[in-house]
């Protein structure tokens, strides 16, 4: 296997040598005659597929276990879907949750230097989402502020719901609507898709009062 | 004057030199005790001013001459409120005016590389308003949309007026309400004040269609 060919240089069997590595181009080919069950198998993906497929379905196998949601920190968890939010009310006890279809996100001192992250939860409809304001710096000198909305729960169930973030000043407003991402992609999948409403600082400042930025979040069910 | 003093390099009475420049503190205490009409007082501003102020003044007077609102263009003309329209039609015939209050914008080949503007006039209340599509690199290496309703009038008529646009795909929606700024103020003068909608390339090909944007443009006039 891969670890014990790394430790041998001659062949166990007629002591040739193993450098360079050589193509064992019939067992490839045997290889690709068969189909494989994907890692993900005992959890419920019933999937074969091709050795040179695997991994890319394995990337993304709804069966896979879910990585702790929280943006910015180093929590290395993972588990089933069920654990998700036991998990964050042990490990990230900090995270806020509201109540209701209609929340207003306040991200205090938004004017903190460097990359920050602002969470919370939203609890509606029987689901929790998660409320993401994340401030980087995409690109030198320039910093931007990017709002989501994310469900924990799978995919196929976020497809049920429609967000709305708006933020409003006396003389402007600027509002987002679309379909959360589930937090089985993370944050950061849904900030690279353009998932989100993206804003600069200078537009963060019309909106903000006192260096605190109010979100209003509204979560409502897709009409069938 | 100050045109005469760069040919002078010895005083025309005593012959003394000139080098360096001395103040003259005696004139400046007399002109600081005087007020100066605005260098529009023949157009109608009935403004003085102490020295000190008059050029501050004198580059936001309502009274000043509007330029050609054309982003992009070299153009240098300089006129009357009253006279701006028929410039535009005579001087910048491919501009497109669409009549009524909801039109769409439709800004096609977006992807063309560089700095680029898209500018169309919409004519509902009585009035014009010019729209404008922006695509600049503020920051190295990362392009941003800007747009943003300019009113053909002043700045006390603008604030009667409030416009929306709206960008919307299959699954999402992005929209910005504000009030126009005056063309006497600019197009750069809107985007310094994020007083428009920005937005990035990834989010303009999110809800473009075939390298054409199409923007809502609603405009509507302000309650009482």
């Amino acid at each position: 296997c891969k670890q014990c060919r790394q430790q041998l240089s001659l062949c166990p069997t007629c002591r040739g040598s193993l450098t360079p590595n050589i193509r064992n181009l019939a067992m490839e080919k045997v290889a690709s005659a068969v189909l494989f069950p994907c890692k993900y198998a005992t959890t419920g993906c019933s999937l074969t597929l091709h050795h040179t497929e695997k991994p890319k379905h394995e990337a993304i196998c709804e069966y896979r276990p879910y990585s702790c949601p929280c943006p910015g920190t180093s929590c290395d968890w993972e588990g089933s879907l069920e654990a998700v939010m036991s998990h964050l009310m042990h490990a990230h006890k900090s995270i806020t949750t509201l109540q209701g279809e209609d929340i207003i996100f306040l991200a205090t001192d938004i004017n903190l230097p460097g990359a920050v992250d602002w969470v919370m939860m939203q609890s509606c409809f029987g689901h929790h989402f998660m409320l993401v304001l994340k401030k980087q710096e995409k690109c030198e000198g320039h910093q931007q502020f990017f709002a989501t909305v994310l469900l924990i729960g799978t995919r196929k169930q976020a497809e049920n719901f429609q967000y709305r973030l708006e933020l409003h000043g006396s003389c402007h407003r600027l509002t987002w609507e679309a379909s959360p991402c589930s937090i089985h992609d993370s944050v950061s999948v849904a900030i690279s898709n353009s998932n989100c409403l993206v804003f600069d600082t200078a537009t963060a400042h019309l909106f903000a009062d006192n260096g605190n930025l109010g979100i209003n979040v509204t979560i409502s069910m897709c009409c069938p």
